[in-house]
């Protein structure tokens, strides 16, 4: 069990979430190990606008996540969804696809994702400033 | 690591999720998404008796929500099998399938069950009373 | 091995999959099955214009049907996107965020997708008329 | 595309494989690894007759194949299930639990299913005489 | 979210976790069903030295874990190899292998595998003293 | 099912795979999608020598590749893990590892493999020449 509360520590979690994955992406983009540096540096490449804009290139990274399940990666397409200007029944129709491939099992998933998409709407959790991987 | 303590704090933590489960689910069929509702109307339609009684559909339920390794969807299918008559050691075959299909990183999960299954057992934590969705 | 080989005998193979699909989709939906007969209505339902249209719908279809690795699945969205205008170079950058969250395990689908793209661009397999589950 | 296609060529195709599973088998348990002997000793153990009965096992079996999403293994159950007693009805709700619970992605192994249990029901090929995994 | 936060906090989780796993285990093979213990005694001797050594065997364990994504497995076996000699640069080799098999769907288990590693590497928590399952 | 077979089948089955996946390699890699190609650079970058030999490498890749089961993953890995001294005990040790993670659903890709590992030790098939991409 997940036991994912909301509320005032809902935002506690996220900012501590956030400063946690800064620092850690700065701590693995500083080992020399040339593989994990240039994974990092494509995973920030994919998402730029190209033939596809990068609104429509988040919610594909969105449903990815979803379907992979990783709660993780789907907060952050989330918060970048919604910098992108996805608003929120688009949201929920990106969830819906998610929902639908990859079934029942992603429901929990879907909980914790409105849960964090509420939490941003409420203004009580910064987006990410920049591309940070997942 | 996933931190998953038993004892007293294993009990808030059950309600904490529970109250949890419910407000979201609740928060997510108010939205206007038909095919997420849908869904989850579907999901509860599943594991109503029909050919195979209920008992036996929360097994299925059990042991798919093992090999795809989700922790709230174990619990949420080990507290329904309860409610619908399984016992410890029908419990335990169930638990084996999962492992024996899923292989040895089934293992964390199988430990949060069965610390689940035993906070059920003392009385700890109220089933919950109706299908919620995982 | 899955042994794809393309070419004429390509073309052939796309037929009679469409045929089988064809045959066991109405041999499904005959069954007095409920939940069954639902999820493929659902199913269909999803991909239907909403706050996102129809194309970015199959788009996002089709990326989690990479990251999932599921070969009919990917091959009917591929075909669904055409239908639905994607061009070459959006359906690769599609191809390259399922590639890049799902990692070189995809390569293998990646390559009979790209190898299914190419039979329909140059005309050698109909596009299926509707949506037809996956 | 798995190009499945049914009618006589799959009764061909399933004597072709359950050859092909026989042989290799064999050949694994003359390995000297003795790792890799017990588990197959145990996967054999795991569908015996408990608390549980080997029908309800091999439901569990089955399912737990739909949503990790393995032919060999969907098949493989499917017709255990059918030696067990498992009747149609009975399987079409077990297939919808893994629908559901797995999502559309499931639904090409759903398609390869049913075309099974038709050949099965069809006399056209024996079921396996003993366990002989997945 | 899985609010990971390192630091004090963390050497404690450490601690915790490990006592929970050594707790349950002991509860685990503490019932009498012959198929979990016997795959537990199976999962120890897998890692044994034989043809392979210890040090590779760990490695091989370690990547399979990030590529299923399983975070308690992924500490487990950080642990396990640094037992075994492997180094900081070995084991960012490992990660980055399962990093471009399994995608960028891996990078939150990477952070949170880095995160252990820190820990352990300064004294901050003990390593488990014998093979206990994941 | 997936109707292995073996035999001179199985050479013609490997020589004609072997093709196509360089076909298709060169076809990827003629589109102008940057992502994509830094991706394959990528992963080939990755099984090179380093801190790891490329055996042990090798040896990683193809357990990753077992327990995410990809067939052609895992005959390519195969092929260059001979290529690089992995003798037949070491192999199924490392075979013996992917099942024990993965699971019983590993078994159907693990006969696979064996039957590919049989047709190269008998000559029958030409390994690959250069790193190309699962």
């Amino acid at each position: 069990m997940s036991g994912q509360g909301g509320g005032a520590g809902e935002e506690d979690r996220v900012r501590q979430f956030t400063e946690f994955r800064k620092r850690m992406n700065e701590r693995i983009l500083a080992e020399p190990n040339q593989v994990v540096r240039r994974f990092f540096a494509l995973d920030t490449q994919t998402y730029q606008a190209g033939a596809l804009d990068v609104k429509t290139k988040e919610l594909l990274g969105l449903v990815a996540s979803m379907v992979l399940r990783c709660d993780d990666c789907i907060s952050y397409h989330v918060a970048q969804c919604r910098e992108a200007g996805v608003n929120r029944d688009e949201m929920f129709e990106a969830f819906s696809v998610g929902l639908v491939v990859g079934g029942s099992i992603v429901i929990p998933h879907l909980r914790r994702a409105v849960d964090f998409l509420d939490t941003l709407e409420s203004g009580g959790a910064a987006s990410p400033s920049a591309h940070d991987h997942g």
